[in-house]
């Protein structure tokens, strides 16, 4: 491995953006762009606690962007670009380093990013990553998770419940014949560039499970919320497990989908405003409190837990 | 040790300014100031690396800070607000995270920052931090390191090296009876706040060692520097221990003071613009490339190392 200035001359320096000066000084210089406000978000990526260890580097990078990128579109934004922290132990390979950045080269492309600055340090044992991203919205407009009234619908991006199932797979605890689900955990699709702003009242994306961070919304907003689970859209693959992966589905996380909470009759619009991305009806927010999850017929399915916590 | 949630809502969304939204949303929402340019700068503090198990939690704390904050005082910004990320152990108590949130409250008092956001973490081993930190200029007033002149005096602020001299205290191989070296080395004063911009034409701060940060500006520069090391301003407490600690002073550093080209002429401004911040000429930028170090009467002495690298 090269020292840390080579490190960043080598690999890092030919992602930076103009902001960034080359990488060459203390800090970034950004003049914010006219009539925007700023949205800025962190998230870490630890080896053994977000990541295996073997994981292919350019998965992990690419992961990192896009963990973050799913907070700026919970909140609106349109991502501008990112301050990254890498601590690599001694024994990795520069092959590491090279598959790392090129994951990073990747998404920047895909999400119109480019890298600002950061900073670099040897580790005693595992990888420890972080990445700060910024993105912009239109003064007032970012989605908070406040905002939903008692009456709104509740509404999620894509298939829920595909990369706990993923997870699992990876710890030799279920079969994943395609490697769909494996793909799923991987690499997320962070659903940045909807147009939600003046449509919804309320947004989260998926992290930590369904029902915990559609929680987050229900005690923001004071209210409560309830959700038919045959509603929650599945993935074919996951369907095929029926009922027996139901739990894992709606607490697992990772799925970095968005929940979204959508005055009634705007089922058009929000569809319209979506696009190619698919949009399902699954629930309602009520007055009270809590986050209640009703069967097909409307009895409550008790919950073993809401969703992941460190520790 | 409280769960990722209650540690956010009892240690770290008290310290949270309005930008921050109560470390209740996905995402910081900052109006930027207007009429200013962003700086953007993040460092990290891991266990083990940046600092020592068993270290005070408060001055870890301040540490991370004020690191940063040494580089928003060599970008000549003024501080607004910073992102934390936190990887802890389970094996931590909850003592450690009250003092480490104490010490954030009282370096975010002393510096005019707040919390803007945030991610929290557990670890399988060594404790990990990292800071973001946001700072403003005037548009086009960022000092970068690209600006010195053939003729540039090289000038420092406070003293150099006790810091170097404080790890070697704390991993016993020094004796440090009032304790000075080791303050120094676990509490470095950031030198924000001096009126610099228009008077200085390069800077960076001290962190990898004297001589090769100045060496950074060198080659930004596309210039060699010269200094003369009886110059270079030394504490009472270190010009003690004589010329057998030159080398380590020189290259050791952790000081977080800043290195300043200043047109020759400026004295008198330059003290001006530093107010109480002592400052020191202790060389002069010429033509060429690389640094060399004189001795008081011309010959140059040969370096061991020129600071510190990652690997």
């Amino acid at each position: 491995m090269p020292d840390e200035f080579s490190r960043i001359a080598r690999y890092f320096a030919p992602l930076a953006g103009e902001a960034g000066l080359g990488l060459k000084d203390d800090a970034a210089v950004l003049a914010p762009p006219q009539g925007r406000e700023l949205v800025l978000t962190v998230d870490q990526m630890l080896e053994g606690v977000h990541f295996l260890p073997g994981d292919d580097p350019a998965l992990i990078a690419r992961k990192l962007l896009r963990r973050n990128l799913s907070d700026l579109a919970a909140m609106g934004a349109v991502p501008l670009g990112y301050l990254l922290t890498t601590a690599l132990p001694a024994v990795l390979s520069e092959d590491w380093l090279a598959g790392f950045a090129a994951g990073l080269a990747q998404d920047q492309k895909a999400f119109g990013l480019k890298l600002l600055g950061g900073d670099s340090s040897s580790s005693l044992h595992e990888i420890s990553l972080t990445a700060t991203l910024l993105g912009t919205v239109a003064p007032g407009a970012a989605l908070r998770r406040n905002g939903a009234r008692a009456g709104d619908e509740i509404w999620v991006t894509g298939t829920i419940g595909d990369a706990v199932l993923g997870l699992q797979a990876r710890l030799g605890q279920r079969e994943d014949p395609t490697g769909f689900f494996i793909r799923r955990s991987l690499l997320p699709e962070p659903r940045v560039g909807l147009a939600l702003a003046g449509l919804v009242t309320a947004a989260i994306d998926v992290s930590d499970g369904l029902v915990q961070d559609l929680a987050h919304i229900a005690e923001e907003s004071g209210l409560g919320a309830v959700i038919e689970a045959s509603l929650v859209p599945v993935s074919p693959e996951a369907a095929a497990l029926g009922d027996s992966v139901l739990q894992a589905r709606l607490t697992g996380g990772d799925d970095y989908e968005l929940i979204l909470a959508v005055p009634p009759g705007k089922d058009e619009a929000l569809r319209a405003a979506c696009g190619a991305v698919a949009v399902t009806k699954i629930g309602v927010f009520e007055p009270g409190a809590g986050v209640r999850v009703c069967a097909v017929l409307g009895d409550e399915i008790p919950l073993k837990s809401l969703g992941w916590k460190h520790f």
